[in-house]
């Protein structure tokens, strides 16, 4: 419960001070400026009051409990401070001062030091080196923060694993005029984590939207356990930095991380309904049209416009984003032609002209909001000197309020000179942008959020024809010899029991029994050594392939035994397959979080290509047919000239059968099956490798 | 000579009104408040003054000369008008009217009459159905324009095909606080064009940057022969739109063009050294770090930033970008760690903490200006409560007037209660965003800018190898017979004359000839029947490929005679080629321009992947070669998995042949060589058509 917190009844400042630009003062000034409707207790052993409000020597002098405490004195002083707060029953604190873990090991032992104290009494605490909490809640007002961005009330949340960043969406609402509802970022993260705010604000009634910033996350796990049950609640806006290698790099740098490009976050909001962003701003224009709009049945947009250009400018964004711009019916093309100017474009997008009045405009929206197969209204409105421009403001206020479908305006204008039209639009609730790929990129974020909320994954699907116990034999045997490479007599064995299809295969230790191996399995096959020490087998000419007959048996056999001389060498003997397609199974584990599965097409595909997709386990059939269908190159997957397709029935069974196993196994480090032959009939897996965690 | 359009002494306006909300009015309006230099005379029968400006019944009462004249009168009115302007020797003509060649026949016949007379007197149109021009030359001040939006002067000029576009991109420099030095859009187009204007650009001394937005090009080959000589002398900054299907049918509804999706505009962008934007917010944020700053020498950024988080985000999108954040040197690493906080990141990004004031900035700008391996400098700027944030600013503003190195700054704050700080860096030309990914896209497009600058595609080099009069014989015998599809008997002379390699062939009327041609070739051979009835040959049996032998050959070609049994068969003999990688080369024509040349991977690359390259003919040996290494699967063409690459001069060296042939007969229309076999020693095609312009 971090109601204490985030609805603090009683704030007190420890380190409240009286000198003007400092955290101890501008913490007293915004909760007073801001309106702070609870008690709040400077103290300072110095001062009796600070900016007018009575200050106490110490938190044992106040009268009354307190809820909330600041923490902005020099780091040495932070734990016994937190001492007496636990001594005064104080529920929450925001330690805003610096010099913890993100300085070195003298920090973090204080840090340490502190949070035993505050687990002793219970006390939660957010930070330390954060800025701390904003609510705007009309009957609290709470400005627990040293920020300088008065928000208006609104119905967005934001969490920010970065300060900056979190206080640069909050500047972005600010400047757009969107209101905010709570703001959170946890600096050090030394206690509670952002999962936790999610959860909060998840339960929050005044939240509608929630805007979240991460780089990284120190439980995966819990993240997705809770971010589920949020996003069934409210829409989750969110954005991952450290994207890239130097990105990685610089957030290691100022979070202490580890560094790591991972995919793996993205993934998460993916699977969980969490609508992604790759760019803050995008992020924040999106945030205005999901505070005030509905979500699209679907992605068939009306544009309509008094200007030529910008709708040409809209119509390439908004096809780029996957939108349609649907030709409209007979019916409300006539309506138009009746309506509008005789020079008036009535196709979509319907051009009413720069002379358009608000009678057209009207007609317009209207025939847009009575067409079955338009699903949301994007508005280009320049506005003429001309024309009566707030007349046309009124009305697109008035049918907004319908809220039958979303409308977004692309507003043409001089703010300066044109205020009150862009006044009524704003309080009508219409989301309103400078440029016409803005507005159109907004658009189509509600319209990609509809899909993601409307893509049910399904359930995770039990197979209940596998072998565990064969597989946790295998494994414990590997594990007590200290192996945490499995050889092939473990690892075709382990896929049996998953019934992952295999070429037929017997293990030989010697080249005789390699012949009669071979001449049990039938021609042709493939020999592969198999020995502790032989690691890459090609690369030493532990591979002979497509072997016709038993003396290329006895050849091939001989020959590696000559070359590798392994006292362990086996002989891996598999029936050879020949044509289908190759492509690659995988799986890897994510620490905290299970195991990505990977997809893709094998050889030169992913070799130079890349080509290839992941989803973290345990996946769904629907999940597993994704895979497939993402692939750059799915359609060679469905045959081409001519050739039968796979069979991707059999390539889903394998897909879900690996993610299965590293589910029950979670001691697998890394599997890959490379290559799986798929065939039009069925799905072979010729060569696979599994690594333990060490 | 567009003098008296952009640089008017007197200003004439046919149709002024003393009406508020007319155009005739407010262009007298606009002129008077802008502060224009010239004579202003109101033209109006009615009216002995407007707006306070002393009015004439016709421009014959006007005492002195008229440079240009507005008309803003109704559409049947025009043409007399026009041809009053003449007789009072009027050289320049704004036609703000509408109801032209957008409205139908009845208006193109107008536009038609007053054309005709302007031409008569040598008078220069724009418009109509345009807003017209501004030029904000402080010795000028010409707010020859209907629009609303004031610009400051400044050293970009504007010059659109779309009016809202034009204002769109002029109103987003005045809300970012840039000026802008000559406005310009064109309607209806019907005299001056976007070519012309740019020439006239080109030439003014004010103008630094020009930003261009088109829909089309009317005459793509006079655009490029004005763009070459511009882009030598000034920055173009482009946008092109309707680049998706459904962009060009909305860009045809509004410039009464015809639909099409062309990438040639593009590649002409591309070809001319114009830095193309695909989003008009983008390009107004660049335009603002192209009025200000240098061009960098290259793509290595230094960040300095006082906050985590928008520093990582930053980074990502400079690495998205292509640039590099390179690691600072040792020394540059000592320094910073003397100067600034031991907490701060003294790696790239360096982070120099909230708390950094002035000297700390300082420190780290002089750092990055010294450092050889830093080209460029992105800075993050919250401007905390508790430093001197003017102090900093000032200090930016200073290292910015050295103009060594290019700096963008993220400037994160309240504007309402920073002005100071925001004004400071604004009037030290420090161009400021608002996000970290607007600064670091504007950052990038210097960059790109420059790396398009100092890339020289050479000139186009002649072989002089080949034979222009047998082609000329083939086509001209063609086009006698009124054929435009050639056959294979001329297609392949044509290679020849034009020394394209191709595999050894002959043609034969009957089936025992084909035998004789086959053993005087070599085989294996393949087949392919060659009839003007037969278009495609596979479909119909008519190729037969991989033919060993004489019995081969017989059986083939008896089979095709049956099969096909057109009177005018022939058969086509060729070697038949093993092995190698098949790659298309195409050409076609392109209207008004020459041909786009195509390269690409043939088989499932073109097919799934879409995965060719265009260029405009004539090309050079540095564009053929890009137009390999730009293919996402350039690297097959390397040789993967052991094998040897391909022949890549004799690849280059087909691409420039074909190029020189189409240059040389723009009558071709489409050529395809598909597949043309690439081997590691040699390139050979093996199937080609040739289609003629009808």
């Amino acid at each position: 419960m971090l109601e204490a917190l985030f609805r603090p009844k009683s704030v007190a400042v420890i380190g409240a001070s009286a000198k003007e630009l400092s955290i101890g003062n501008r913490i007293i000034k915004n909760l007073i400026d801001f309106g702070y409707t609870g008690a709040i207790y400077p103290i300072n052993p110095k001062s009796d009051e600070i900016r007018g409000v009575k200050a106490y020597p110490s938190i044992f002098d106040v009268p009354g409990e307190i809820d909330l405490a600041h923490i902005v004195i020099a780091g040495k002083f932070v734990p016994n401070a937190v001492e007496d707060c636990g001594k005064k029953g104080i529920k929450a604190i925001i330690i805003n001062s610096a010099g913890f873990t993100e300085i070195g090991p003298e920090g973090a032992a204080l840090q340490k030091d502190f949070l035993e104290r505050a687990n002793k009494y219970g006390i939660r605490i957010l930070g330390p080196n954060c800025q701390g909490i904003i609510n705007t809640d009309p009957t609290l007002r709470a400005y627990c923060n040293f920020t300088f961005t008065k928000p208006e009330p609104g119905f967005i949340s934001i969490v920010a694993q970065s300060g900056g960043v979190g206080e640069l969406i909050h500047q972005g609402f600010s400047q757009m005029g969107i209101g905010t509802r709570i703001y959170a970022s946890n600096g050090n993260a030394s206690d509670i984590s952002i999962t936790e705010i999610l959860e909060y604000l998840g339960d929050d009634e005044g939240t509608k939207v929630i805007a979240l910033y991460v780089e990284s996350l120190s439980d995966p796990k819990a993240f997705m356990d809770v971010a589920k049950k949020v996003t069934s609640k409210k829409i989750i806006l969110a954005m991952k930095a450290g994207r890239t290698a130097e990105g990685a790099k610089a957030s290691s740098s100022h979070t202490g991380g580890l560094a790591k490009t991972d995919i793996a976050i993205e993934l998460i909001f993916e699977k969980l309904g969490i609508l992604t962003f790759r760019d803050e701003g995008e992020l924040c224009q999106a945030a205005a049209a999901f505070a005030a709009q509905p979500i699209p049945a679907g992605n068939r947009v009306g544009i309509i416009t008094n200007t030529g250009g910008p709708a040409v400018i809209a119509t390439d964004v908004l096809v780029d984003a996957g939108m349609q711009i649907p030709t409209l019916s007979e019916k409300a093309m006539l309506e138009l032609k009746e309506k509008l100017f005789a020079e008036a474009a009535f196709s979509n997008p319907v051009d009413v002209l720069a002379t358009a009045d608000a009678g057209h405009f009207r007609a317009a929206m209207d025939v847009m909001m009575a067409e079955d197969q338009i699903d949301s209204i994007y508005i280009n409105f320049v506005t003429p000197f001309f024309v009566d421009t707030e007349k046309i403001a009124h009305q697109i206020a008035e049918v907004n309020s319908q809220r039958k479908k979303p409308i977004v305006c692309n507003l043409m204008t001089d703010p300066r000179q044109w205020m009150g039209t862009l006044d009524i639009l704003k309080s009508g609730g219409v989301p309103c942008y400078g440029f016409p790929g803005t507005a159109a990129r907004a658009l189509a974020a509600l319209s990609r959020y509809g899909a993601l909320q409307s893509r049910n994954i399904g359930e995770v699907k039990r197979f209940s024809d596998v072998d565990t116990s064969r597989v946790e034999g295998i494994l414990k045997k590997a594990a007590d010899a200290g192996r945490d490479m499995l050889s092939a007599g473990e690892v075709y064995p382990i896929l049996d029991a998953y019934r992952i299809p295999c070429a037929a295969w017997k293990m030989a230790d010697t080249v005789a029994d390699a012949e009669a191996a071979a001449d049990a399995i039938g021609y042709p096959v493939v020999i592969k050594a198999d020995a502790a020490s032989v690691i890459h087998k090609s690369d030493v000419g532990g591979v002979a392939v497509n072997l016709q007959n038993r003396e290329a048996v006895r050849e091939a056999a001989s020959n590696m035994s000559a070359k590798i001389g392994a006292t362990d060498l086996k002989f891996l003997v598999q029936k050879y397959q020949l044509g289908g397609r190759e492509v690659i199974i995988g799986a890897k584990a994510e620490k905290g979080l299970g195991h990505l599965i990977m997809f893709g097409l094998g050889g030169i595909y992913v070799e130079i290509l890349k080509d290839v997709t992941f989803k973290i386990s345990p996946i769904t059939e629907f999940e597993a047919a994704e895979m497939i269908s993402s692939l750059k190159t799915a359609a060679l997957l469905k045959g081409v000239r001519g050739e039968a397709g796979i069979d991707q029935l059999g390539v889903i069974d394998v897909i879900l059968r690996l993610s299965q196993l590293v589910t029950d196994f979670p001691r697998i480090q890394e599997m890959d099956m490379n290559p799986v032959m798929a065939f039009s009939d069925r799905v072979i897996a010729v060569d696979a490798r599994i690594a333990l965690i060490r």
